[in-house]
């Protein structure tokens, strides 16, 4: 069994003051076909300023949560979306706009420009849409759904 | 700009007759502090079998669609959950059963035993449901969301 494994960039999130793009590297861009056809994407992107040995170490944190200042009590990495993690994978759920030859316009994502994009997977309901879902009262505001 | 990043396992997928589990290294193991407050997790797998340069170079495959053998057209892997990909991470959200020390009984991965997992979130509503998803035609048995 092999303890580590190796990833590589297959594209960069691009921000403008305008636009927020996906732009796939040209070497993987036939990994685009039928992308079209799709309305939500799933990408994994490697959060860069993470990853160094003290951030990696890190396994409790307090977790944020967006709207409002409340305390939130000291959770495992693990039921957090906290950048500091033991592999510093950052997973943001995006919906497409428009597509332009090797460039994914985009509705959002919480990536800084130029992060790198390691996996792209399209969005589907019938595993990733799960409609009964308990969190702790310190996340009750995150129940709502994206009808977006 | 690194151009690659390393990866380590902070557990496995587990399976015998009975159970589907996750066992999560003791080193990570205060990872997991409040999980039992939560339903479902996202997990990151690596998909051992496929880490292969030839298989790392196939960028377009025809999907399968669980149900039904119907064909389906040449896609790229970025629109599809095929195993063969760029980077072999896997995605399985899963919901949780019950937990007992370092391990997290769970209700099913597509996983095979003994399979590494290099990341586990929280699933998030707010960010991770989507309500009004586009899919091809050929994906359209998988529209159906997840009330379990």
């Amino acid at each position: 069994v092999k303890d580590c494994y190796e990833i590589v960039p297959v594209g960069y999130f691009r921000k403008d003051e305008k636009n927020t793009w996906i732009e796939i590297l040209d070497e993987y861009k036939s990994g685009m076909l039928l992308m079209e056809e799709f309305s939500h994407l799933i990408t994994l992107w490697w959060i860069t300023g993470r990853d160094n040995k003290d951030d990696r170490s890190i396994l409790q944190v307090n977790p944020k949560v967006l709207d409002g200042n409340q305390e939130t009590p000291l959770s495992g990495v693990f039921v957090t979306r906290s950048p500091v993690r033991p592999n510093p994978v950052g997973l943001t759920i995006v919906k497409i706009i428009k597509i332009k030859d090797n460039r994914i316009f985009i509705d959002r994502t919480d990536a800084f420009d130029k992060t790198p994009i390691i996996d792209i997977k399209p969005y589907i309901p019938r595993s990733d849409c799960i409609l009964n879902v308990k969190l702790p009262d310190h996340f009750k505001s995150l129940l709502e759904k994206r009808d977006e």
